[in-house]
């Protein structure tokens, strides 16, 4: 059989990434253009096809090689049509992204929410790799999540799969969604730096203040290096933090019961810093307690690729 | 071909309930016996077995017409052996039900989730028939949820679905489950009726209070009463439940995405009065807003019918 290779496409807010995937979900080349969502969207869907085309090119291998493309993009999808409901990342609205690139490319075309290829990536190859059900929660600007059920991508019906912005404190902080007290406004990088922001302002005389001001504005490491140099105001803010994603990764525990809940973005270099409190937290606060399995909590481990491999097995549903 | 039938159980707290089903999901004849959950577990197996007798009798068919049981068991169910790991309701811990119920009866056996098995009793043959992606939410005591994805019956991994084990304001109300805030601690019968004698002693000239007193004790129809009767106290618990309840059906709407939101319990009677101030609420927060389309929520029509409709179906996976 010819047709060994399925593509995958990562459209992200600053890059379009292209991945040639085998079978063994190894992907043996990619290639990478600028965004630039504020284009045209014609254009952008013409650098999508462009990007493939040229990841093949480097991979020596034909477009007849391939069977198939799957493209993970932010924002709201209709995963059954294959197309962008709404992305504020990339201003789109209503675009018939499957269609789109079927025209382009001449292979059939599955699309789904970036952070569900990410989940299916880490569970085909990554930190998740033989587990048959996954969680993967991305704590990033937003928080993000995808969900594997018996080895299967859960998505709900359309737009579904929307973990970041299910309660934590109905009616707390507010929510990018226009609601309040959702994961999102407490388990993100955003909120993190906010919480670490206000004690800050409260405590001129921290450790975390004086990190403040020689790095200019407040990021998501200093309340850990804080925390690490002894000080209260950073131990504090990150204890909290633990403690809410403590609650949102219990929830999906027990809804979902995974055998592994995975965390990436750019606070998981805190790695067991992070994951050893969340377990104990998990442990004790999970539904029926030790008369269930409680997962394993790990750092996901394939980054970007994560989404590329995810979304070239979209087709395998 | 004989075998036309399938026989579903609803283990109950009170009442073991058996039915026989044809292919139309209609009960023919059905039977019941007092649960008594504190006797011998052996003893209770037994009279699930005899209350399957006695509905086969009543329908006039032999157990070699039926091609499949299914159980409904309140608890903690490990879905994929049908064992109940726990069940506070009936005092069961890790009993092997599927197993001594075909060594009973010589069928192949399922078990699940009461109300999972509910919620897949309404969307064959109930409120939400003909709907493919289904959330039910029963309203007692506890809050139990059954999620039907794609027609097929949603339970996670083994223990999941516990959909009212979320958090609505971490860190509030104490749940039965042992940690603070679930949807349970707010939005169940039991914390309606906890929120309205709050409000009865708080305020000893209401309505509320007088209701109150002329029925001995609070329960969930009072505060419904003395808001009709235009009780500003009775309002007032009224509308923060129905805000609670509307955070909760708005997670489940950004996790599954259902076509329908089925409600069940004994606050259902309120029928509109309780279902239209829920469609608004969830309309106005639900994720992407007007972009997706926003489920209906409607009252549960099939009562006890709709866990043995469900209970045999559990076969078709």
């Amino acid at each position: 059989m010819d047709n060994r290779y399925r593509i995958g496409i990562d459209l992200g807010g600053t890059n379009i990434k292209a991945g040639i995937v085998d079978r063994d979900h190894k992907i043996i080349a990619s290639a990478s253009r600028k965004t630039r969502g504020e284009r045209h969207c014609g254009e952008v869907l013409d650098d999508m096809a462009g990007t493939v085309k040229d990841a093949l090119q480097k991979a020596g291998i034909s477009l007849e090689q391939c069977e198939s493309i799957g493209i993970g993009s932010p924002g709201t999808i209709d995963h059954e049509r294959g197309i962008v409901i709404y992305s504020n990342n990339i201003r789109w609205e209503q675009v018939r992204l499957a269609e789109e690139i079927k025209q382009r490319l001449s292979l059939p075309v599955k699309v789904a929410n970036d952070a569900n290829c990410a989940a299916l990536g880490e569970a085909l190859a990554g930190s998740a790799k033989g587990c048959k059900d996954v969680v993967l929660l991305t704590l990033g600007t937003g928080v993000g999540g995808g969900v594997i059920i018996d080895g299967k991508l859960f998505q709900g019906g359309i737009g579904g799969a929307e973990l970041g912005h299910t309660t934590l404190i109905a009616g707390g902080e507010l929510c990018t969604c226009g609601r309040r007290g959702c994961v999102e406004a407490y388990c993100s990088a955003t909120a993190l730096i906010r919480e670490a922001d206000r004690a800050a302002e409260q405590s001129p005389q921290s450790l975390l203040r004086k990190m403040r001001e020689e790095e200019q504005e407040m990021n998501g490491r200093i309340p850990f290096d804080a925390m690490k140099a002894g000080d209260k105001q950073g131990t504090e803010v990150v204890e909290q933090y633990i403690q809410w994603l403590g609650e949102a990764v219990t929830n999906y525990v027990n809804i979902f019961r995974p055998q592994m809940v995975l965390l990436s973005g750019g606070i998981c270099g805190q790695g067991a810093l992070l994951t050893e409190p969340l377990k104990e937290y998990v442990k004790t606060h999970a539904f029926a307690g030790e008369r269930l399995a409680i997962p394993d909590i790990a750092i996901a481990k394939l980054g970007n690729d994560a989404g590329i491999i995810g979304a070239a097995n979209l087709q395998i549903k």
